[in-house]
């Protein structure tokens, strides 16, 4: 069993530990959209019966037409992590006979639970900083793109001929799109059914601003997506997650979009009236890189706003967006005092 | 992979079949209670944020509370078969070399997954008919209790024995608790923190009718709980979950007994009228025996009426309970006029 990774959302420790009420804590700690989208009506069935074959297929035919994954139906799974525990056994966790030569490859640095799964289910994992550095030894290699936490972008192109390289040697292409509804364009969603060893993963409760739903989807050809589903097993995915997800993916999303970018605007204009340095970011976080990183984050932390600090990666914080423009001038107020 | 067993509650499937609006078919092919609980408040931030450990604490002592297990705390998961799929881990699949000694026993007949997730992982199952039938050869031996779908009951007594003849070996005993909120005399729950090799599944949504949420929890000592949480990874349940379980599970929840007693008699009386014989059950589902068990199954679903027939026991019919007595009345007319 390996550690357990700290990651974003942990408000209510923050506030344990350095007092407050978690309610009172600004929370810009992770990459979720802060301004949820209105519930719509939960039918009183999705909650009380088992998710039917049904309810599945509403909330898969609505995925595929929003990701534009064409004749693949995208597997809807309880968040992306519960798939990412299943990558090892897509790569014969199960069957290899103690020792093995595959190695896994992690563009990096980026989200760490593909590391840990990995490395706790016996691989070797090489942290890459390219996908130029990915080779015929790998059986199988992870790209988020894009990127968390730096937002850097691979285009399709270099991911396509990756993924021949990769197939040609019987490996298989990851590439996490968590982050990609912001920036549709980059998606291979398009591209996957011509791309056999292609897995895609998206996650639903960010962009959405439902983290607590527990809800992705795995696009990848049919094969794989049954060992997936085998894997799970029956009813993997809640009965209310399966009713909004068929719902708001045929919804219209500009607004959602518009409120992001707005967010985004508001978020950017704290940090740079603090003369913060942008390193790069998404649409639903901003990566400052800046030598007084870790005295910054101390110092927001006794102010009660938490953001996410990177031990491997000391001069980097990121920044998720806040609620609001008060919250947007709450964080500029105190970066500014800080800077004093 | 292995076939994909058929479960009830495929109510959508039956209507596509057979015609009539799914919410027009009387469902009694579920173990699930038919009159689902008033659903509590749930706090926007539980859809909005990633679960963290507050709410997770909160479900996880509220159900030590509710069932009673003294120092553990059970272990929210989304749904029993999340762990009945890591159970094979559990004994080891992942570190075994090609073949093995290793056995796996399922006391049976029984709910299908357990022999279905071991053989899909390489295990030899034996489907015994008695805990006695258990022997040193077993790594794991799972026993449902009360059985599902004869509601077969094995005393505390007997398992706690055969746990202590398990252990000896370096086995496992899993007791599947799923059915047994309404007969909680029968838990191990208060046992558990003595029995180090105990595994306890509870189910949450059949009693409380919530079916859809995909919750139960894991009851054992602390090595086994912090292996499956570390396979199921963070986040597993979604936050309206585990914020219903805080709440429902410190509930008052006498007027739920009394709702399904009330239904439970209301099913058994349309049963006798037609003059089924009754071979066992819970106080949420009937076992009928009948040599036309499969003539009424199919007279049954013309009337738009389903319940549970079962391959390997071509006379049972596990019959659900009806929402009202509206229901339990058209059931017994359906009956009575197969008779004829």
């Amino acid at each position: 069993m390996s550690a357990p990774i700290v990651h974003g959302g942990g408000i209510t420790a923050a506030a344990t530990a350095l007092g407050g009420r978690p309610e009172d804590w600004l929370d810009l700690s992770t990459g979720i959209n802060p301004c949820p989208v209105a519930l719509p009506e939960i039918p009183a069935r999705a909650w009380h019966r088992l998710p039917d074959r049904h309810l599945v297929d509403a909330a898969r035919f609505a995925a595929r037409d929003h990701y534009g994954s064409g004749e693949i139906l995208p597997l809807p799974v309880p968040g992306t992590q519960s798939v990412i525990q299943l990558l090892p056994r897509l790569v014969g966790a199960d069957e290899r006979i103690a020792v093995t030569d595959d190695r896994i490859a992690v563009v990096s640095p980026t989200y760490g639970e593909y590391a840990r799964a990995f490395t706790s289910a016996g691989f070797a994992v090489d942290a890459v900083n390219d996908v130029a550095a990915i080779g015929a030894a790998h059986r199988l290699a992870v790209v988020v793109n894009p990127n968390n936490p730096d937002g850097r972008i691979w285009p399709a192109e270099t991911l396509v001929a990756l993924h021949d390289r990769i197939k040609a040697a019987n490996g298989f292409l990851v590439v996490d799109e968590a982050f990609g509804d912001t920036n549709p364009a980059l998606s291979l969603a398009s591209r996957a059914p011509q791309l056999s060893n292609l897995v895609i993963f998206r996650s639903f409760g960010k962009f959405f601003g439902l983290a607590g739903l527990r809800l992705g989807f795995a696009i990848a050809g049919e094969n794989i997506l049954e060992r997936f589903e085998d894997w799970l097993g029956p009813w993997a995915v809640s009965g209310p997650a399966l009713s909004l997800a068929a719902s708001l993916l045929r919804s219209d999303v500009s607004p959602i979009h518009s409120r992001i970018e707005e967010r985004s605007i508001g978020l950017h204009t704290a940090l740079d009236g603090a003369g913060l340095r942008i390193a790069g970011g998404t649409a639903l976080f901003t990566l400052v890189n800046d030598a007084r990183a870790s005295d910054i984050y101390t110092y927001l932390c006794q102010h009660h706003i938490l953001v996410r600090k990177f031990d491997n990666a000391p001069d980097w914080l990121r920044f998720g967006l806040a609620p609001d423009p008060a919250a947007d001038r709450r964080l500029g107020e105190a970066l500014q005092r800080f800077k004093r």
